[in-house]
């Protein structure tokens, strides 16, 4: 018999996308937005919630665009700044020590020593409640070479992406390999 | 000097959403969706992003309902069988002996042996491309009460939710405890 916890935002896992936006002075911003994922394969397309507080709101509906960095676990104190302070009175990128890099794709900068990153350009914005959700067409994913296999593919252990837990709000490492997907279910017949 | 990987669908960490559904006739499907996450905190919504060839689709948009199962690492067989064959032909809760109960809030059935399982009512359903996104209000979430802290929060650890590389198809379970959110970030000032 399961107990009822209520209407709540609690889901497993949760990402931390940092997420990175120019204002109307050309100033680069980051934020963390756990509200998000993939929504569509073809156009391939991101989403992210904010609310309309938030200073990179405004930024994304003004330049159409926005990044989405993945920062490595090694990187969670910045990335955790990025979810407090407000780019409205702080330059999070010089805070935090990142380099802002123009995307030469969209109109908004992404972060040089973050590993992993996707190149947004607006698609939607759909009113939900106090969040609103942006999908952007995912333009290009930019990653450091060194974060990738041998294959040639992204490495989510060279990654090291941070987990976000709603529920008790705590960031989480990727542990152990459960297995392929699209293969280890082929057993069940 | 970052190096272009094209626009595909890979971010960190990606969800295994396990859909479950009624068809027309009341039969339980459960489909196994990585495209979604949490979208709006007021009301608190849902998104997951299902294309129009799944069975779950039609099922969704006539009942108006769908709940998201959270399977944990043990049961990741299970979990990848529920996105490998389809509804249409397979009973998947009889298959992976998961027992289907009725939601009293929605018009879905939930998983009993899952831990963790969200009840949403359908609230919007926007056209992308070839994935359609349908945001649920959450009504309610409930839990095995074994999988809850000393504080009645649900623990991570103990719902060892199962995380989702899109960009080489594995799966890997949630490692270590990196901080505390909206806190470890307060030193950098």
């Amino acid at each position: 018999m399961k107990k009822s916890l209520g209407a709540k935002t609690i889901a497993y896992p949760t990402p931390v996308f940092l997420v990175g936006t120019y204002d109307d002075d050309r100033n680069p911003n980051l934020m963390a937005a756990a509200w998000g994922g993939i929504c569509c394969s073809v156009p391939p397309c991101m989403a992210v919630s904010l609310r309309k507080a938030t200073y990179s709101y405004a930024s994304i509906i003004s330049r159409g665009a926005f990044t989405v960095n993945i920062a490595p676990a090694e990187m969670v104190a910045e990335a955790d700044y990025c979810g407090i302070a407000s780019g409205r009175d702080q330059d999070k990128f010089s805070k935090i020590n990142i380099t802002p890099v123009k995307s030469d794709l969209v109109d908004a900068p992404y972060g040089e020593e973050f590993p992993f990153i996707l190149e947004c350009k607006l698609l939607k914005s759909i009113e939900i409640g106090l969040h609103t959700q942006f999908i952007g067409e995912i333009m290009d994913i930019k990653a450091d070479p060194k974060i990738l296999g041998e294959d040639g593919k992204p490495d989510i252990k060279k990654i090291d992406p941070i987990i976000f837990d709603p529920g008790t709000r705590n960031y989480w490492s990727v542990g152990k390999h459960l297995g392929k997907a699209f293969s280890i279910g082929k057993n069940i017949s």
